[in-house]
């Protein structure tokens, strides 16, 4: 089933505008060239319009935020909805500042996203209303007891926003306010990459540009493609190996990933 | 002949100040610490005037473009050219935005630059006037029939421009106003990695620094460069290798570089 | 000695706000998840104090700087002293121009720093006063002729700024008042890679951060730490391997770094 979605993205190579933090830009950009799509980086307000109508997707990501940054996230993803690309949020940092949370409110009112993707602590944050929060540690970390309200979150977040959400944690959960993809890939190192949460959220912008009438379905393969890829790369490593090549052979894998391998390595119930 | 080139390089170790975009600044800093250089980067207006006259070199690549960043470029374009320094412009994107094509333009009306190294719809964005554009599509590919067009534009613009012009793609055209060396290294894969044009036009205001009386071959030496070290890198990778360990072979194989590997290495001719 | 300060930095997992170059941001993230600590990198004025308080160590490296990076890291640092966060200054550049001395000078004298990491030049630029200068080359170098006079400076400004001082180079010397660290473990090839000074910075802030009571032996263990991965990086190199595969074995070699070895490879004097 995602070996479609992928092969979308590999034949289409989509262009991806992507406006991210300074820290993790350049993985941004080579993990996207690594799927098989091309990255576009523009950043000032007076161009991020133009620019963003030349791509097919969006990734907007409010590390190291700035005020020009700001203003050029809502002016691009205000054009890029109206032309009807698919626009990814990755609201980082969401909670733990009131302008972090405050941007990523903004964005959600101006613009149509496509897909939301953060860690649990920042979805709750932008969710408005009450759910049970019981069972997610401080760490992010989703026990099997607080699955259930987890997914309850991103259905509920996802109804709300009009949205596809994607909580990524220990579990991955991508849902609709219908269906929830809960996903058991990756590796515990991969906490220990800088960025792997902006590179996933760049390649799930990939593929939701090269499969819009199909996001939920794009959104649950780019971050099982990132799992796949995250387990691939740590059975590569050498005793003396660490989080800076491992950082490597994540987009390695992410290049050399074939649909049979994302298929089959794929680990995922739906509920 | 090259080799002359590169071992002055080595040599003299030029300071070289870089005014890049935020995605690939990092190997821009490492590609000329490689062919031991030294990278400077600074930014700001207020103070680019001063760092730019501690360094013999300057390259302007107007990736991610800012207010700030397009002030400090015609600022430090200047002194540095005042003071004799050869300066290279990378017009990333002219053509692809009005304010990329702008900021191109103003930097090309105010800075006499030494080189300019762009794809070839970058040059021929900045290029006034008619030239038959046959046979270059959309993805930059230079034909073998678009090739004397393709000649033909580096020359004229070298006129132009009063500068020595380097339009980088499957065969590389390097030209002042009456010579073009046609460069054939490199390797497909190297655009799949991200900023190997920012780290080439990198490499170029090292050589052309080190080089300031001979600002052709020096241009022509800096491009077969990185050609022989994409070739090189290239033979090194192992099946599970992709796009982020080949970035790292070719800065490797720029720092193993010897003068032999590039004067035999080298696949031009002279039109 | 070292073996409870690295000990802390692993158990605690300190939060390090890190506010850095655009050049070296990534590799500073990795290196602090590298050694066990966590980044958080956010540099707008509107949100450096609310995230300096969520963290326990701040990192102020003056890199590529800017108006409002300058503006950020006053706030961020006044804030962080104030709950008692240790702060640690990277000068880069200071002495280069008049906007990175005078942005040094500011932070010294509003923000009251736990630990100054620079060269000599950068050090002996931000000293107020006169020392004998005789022995540093341009190329600061410090030779043994040089030590003795280069301690008196380390604790000199040391004194003169109430905080530790990192002088380092080919020999590293860490000081308070009275007592100085001289420090001989490193590569002189980790000058081919761009930013590990910074990434010595961010380290330093970790083991800083973990280790609030005992500063100098935190700023000592952490100059020993990258020196000692330098070695056991370099060490790794096969010969095609070059500065680019070398950066990645250093945090690598953080990343596997036991207290062990660091006590065992840490090769300093007490004077």
């Amino acid at each position: 089933m995602f070996e479609t979605i992928l092969e979308n993205v590999r034949n289409q190579s989509p262009l991806v505008h992507t406006i991210t933090n300074n820290v993790t830009a350049n993985d941004c950009a080579n993990i996207l060239l690594a799927i098989g799509a091309s990255p576009i980086m523009a950043e000032d307000p007076r161009e991020v319009e133009e620019i963003t109508a030349l791509a097919s997707g969006l990734c907007l990501n409010i590390g190291t935020i700035s005020e020009k940054k700001g203003e050029a996230m809502l002016l691009a993803g205000k054009r890029a909805a109206a032309l009807g690309h698919p626009v990814v949020l990755d609201p980082v940092g969401a909670g733990a500042s009131r302008l972090r949370t405050q941007t990523a409110q903004n964005i959600l009112r101006e613009v149509p996203c496509a897909v939301i993707r953060g860690n649990a602590s920042e979805i709750r944050t932008l969710f408005q209303g009450n759910l049970p929060s019981r069972g997610v540690d401080s760490a992010q970390r989703i026990t099997e007891d607080a699955l259930e309200e987890t997914i309850a979150l991103a259905k509920a977040f996802a109804k709300q926003a009009g949205a596809v959400v994607a909580i990524t944690g220990n579990i991955d959960i991508v849902a609709d306010p219908n269906t929830a993809y809960c996903i058991r890939n990756g590796h515990p190192m991969m906490g220990r990459v800088t960025g792997c949460g902006c590179q996933l959220s760049a390649l799930t912008a990939a593929f939701a540009a090269a499969n819009p009438s199909n996001l939920l379905l794009a959104a649950a393969a780019a971050v099982c493609a990132m799992g796949v890829a995250g387990e691939i790369a740590h059975k590569r490593l050498a005793p003396l190996d660490g989080n800076a090549t491992y950082r490597n052979y994540i987009i390695d894998a992410i290049y050399n990933l074939t649909s049979a391998q994302l298929e089959e390595g794929a680990n995922y119930e739906v509920r």
